[in-house]
């Protein structure tokens, strides 16, 4: 049976919905305002079950997913949502064993993710001009056990990207144009190039600026989480939603310079149509 | 310098935007209606360039995304799309190592990125009824190299699921509420489930089944994608979008039945903000 | 040259945007809690400039829209967006000369827009059995000057309608398909019906009783607005918006029973195209 | 009873809803590929009913709405949708009795609208610079009734309006930030302003001409409609939707030109709630 183990990170949930997330260690507690929760009442039982404080208040006790692990960071800085995060993972092609580039590195939200899913063969460099920035980042990715998949780099990206044919290169800054250079130099032939930023303003910027410097295939997208009330029989749509986090922008180096205009932007076969893919090795 | 190799997917697309997935073999070909193109002039240069036929018709070589390759798989039903599948993964914490069940495996499309995820150390564990749809799954999994960390099973899973403690579990399948039981079963304490389902009527169904099968902390969720025509000087959403594919239905397996009524429906602390983490370790 | 008269309606904002709508009388006056502002200095005046309180604070003083309107009614009760408004308008033809049927009145919000709407030949029949809520209403409707227009009926709609071959017909209360052979009885041969409601539970109800009492044609459309941030260099959309205040509901009164089940759901000739018409006078 | 009457519009939409708009003619018919209708069969008579053609094929005959006429236009232009123009309506506080200006005047989707909006005592006054444009829209409106609360001025709007003192002016054309000197000559102090643009270049562009020009209070927003299959025990949002029209921006003619900067965006008093009027008059 399945258990929660030292070092695991649960999620701990009062009957407010005031959400906590510990790493389990042994003698460890939680102080919160309800009382106590020894780590010990959680360590060798399994979760999805309850568990109580000295005071006898009621916690859920929950592993944590990704998405709740990125909405927990401590932050300094605007943080990345996961219904963007998820989106550009498949976009980016992004899992075990690629080597991926990431500036700025914020407070790691995209970073934590990135790790998660390039690991256990793969690395993700992640740039970050501001001291305290790196430092809370770092922070962040070791109390998830993410850390030994990142090399974190304080360092203007200005000067450049250290790595060689990366397999994609995610740029969260205010003027990535700036950087688009650096990035084609790093990627390898066809990688992946993606960006967010949140006006009108800089994504015009941004996709005319991509052409320039030999990247095709430009795809902008946007994506929107609808939450609904769970309620059986009055299900509805939430009242409120978020409405803009950013717009997404993708595209993909071309090592031929001639291409660009042709491929400048990515167009389906055929609107909204699924592809259809044709299977044509030798032995078939 | 990152070069394509034999074994390689690679992604073709012809000027109409046509597109082909291909895996590299030494003297493969594909025959298009603009010409052959030779697999020997894609192995051992890089992608992200042009390849032409031996009529003269040129193609762009990339790299293709998971994104793509889900979107291109062969179908007999109706595919998960991209949107949403790198939605859930993060919602569910789908990462290396996690061993996921999964049904109907259908053409493939969500078995596909499971495994993509879960490689090298998890496993996946897909069941399906239909014996036709299960071999063209396989063959859709063959292809883009991700078979040997499925186990595709012939099943109709009223007969329940084999697996123990397993990390989550999605059903895609016409009517859900008719196998929580064995999914609770087959689920860890606190395990993660999912469903996607197209009408508002069977989600009212599900969400009214899951806290009498022991699901609690339910989420009913709608993912959109807005494209984007990427032309700086005349940035504009695209003319039309998919406006609906399905309702994703998350809620996490509870262990002790008398929490289910409280832990119902997953609310936020307060709606729409980021949740704050607190570190509680011994050692902090 | 066009000047705020006595009896004007006028929209006065206040530098941190608090608003008041007040009608211009000779020797009135609005109190605010940064001073009084004295009517008769805006009335003879231009809108569209500013006006002083005795204390010197700046307020802006223009012509509340229908919008405007809407929001600033005084309620007890939910209130029917703007958005939602403008659309059924146009969708159930409401327009200069029509006799159309409300029920039920609540704080009035879409009787004043409907009163608008038909004035000044036409006529709504507006129904509401809480007494407090038709008061509050009359006095709404009187204080934009509108009430002339609007039949307000303290009475149960269980009971009936009292009006025959009304060109509309608009349900705002919890249970419509309890009040359909009233509604079918009260239009005429071909009339517009419309409801709003707030979760799909409600709205499959409506959509299986529609037909069974003689109307066709059902549509079920969602009205979404998206605010932008309007700054020239930083355009881009708000953080937060509305994400549901409810889905409407649209049916034509059919009066050949043997009509319904053809012309059960409205079908676009091709989705999402543009109707062609054609001219057919006798004389073209 | 209401019936149909001579000189009445009809809708008239087969069983595979191809649809028809006509004006009921005595003597007059409709040829279709079913066969002739004859308006003698519908004069008369309630509408709501079946009709059939002379090879006995079946059609339903309604009273189009404002939403039918305006989508079955013959048009030259791209036409403003429906959802666009209720809105716009509401926000520019468009109704009877009300003057204002448009241009150009396209089609005649919106002049249509305008114009039964104003009716029976207001006045649209309509500017369009291409004589084969205004020829269609003379004809488009005179179809449905409504010219005469049009002025039709083949004019190119660099020379300025006409008229003085309007209550509002839309521009729907390229380049609206070229008129906005003559758009608030010809406007009321705090007249209400109105654009759809399709780019958000478009939209920056005219955000920034605005406040130079004397308009303040600006808002951009844009208006979705999601349809749903009006199907009871499968409801569910269809599978495609209009993704863009055009953004709409509205602001209002300020004529202290020192109020410009403060009142330049529309603000909200606190985001989304809605705003509190307070009565005022002397008398209350």
């Amino acid at each position: 049976m399945s258990v929660a183990q030292e070092g695991d990170l649960v999620l701990l949930i009062a009957s407010n919905r005031k959400q906590f997330i510990v790493r389990l260690g042994q003698g460890g507690e939680l102080q919160t305002h309800k009382g106590v929760i020894r780590f010990d009442d959680l360590i060798g039982q399994p979760l999805g079950r309850e568990v109580r404080t000295h005071l006898g208040y009621s916690f859920l006790a929950l592993e944590p997913s990704l998405h709740d692990l990125i909405r927990a960071l401590r932050r300094t800085t605007q943080i990345m949502f996961p219904k963007d995060i998820g989106y550009l993972l498949l976009k980016m092609n992004v899992g075990p064993g690629k080597r991926v580039v990431e500036a700025g590195t914020g407070s790691g939200g995209l970073t934590l993710a990135l790790a998660h899913a390039v690991s256990p063969t793969g690395r993700v460099f992640s740039y970050e001009v501001r001291p305290d920035v790196v430092a809370l980042a770092r922070k962040n990715l070791a109390r998830v056990g993410l850390l030994e998949w990142v090399d974190l780099k304080e360092r203007d990206i200005a000067q450049g990207f250290d790595e060689q044919d990366v397999d994609a290169l995610f740029l969260d800054v205010r003027s990535p144009w700036d950087y688009l250079a650096p990035a084609w130099a790093t990627l390898k032939g066809g990688g992946f190039f993606g960006a967010i930023l949140p006006t009108t303003n800089q994504v015009s910027r941004l996709v005319r600026a991509l052409p320039a410097t030999g990247f095709g295939a430009i795809e902008v997208e946007e994506v929107l989480v609808r939450p609904y009330k769970a309620v059986p029989d009055r299900l509805r749509p939430a009242d409120r939603m978020v409405a803009h986090t950013g717009y997404l922008i993708f595209a993909r180096k071309l090592v031929s310079p001639e291409l660009v205009e042709e491929w400048r932007e990515w167009r389906r076969p055929r609107a909204l149509e699924q592809i259809k893919a044709r299977e044509a090795e030798a032995e078939d």
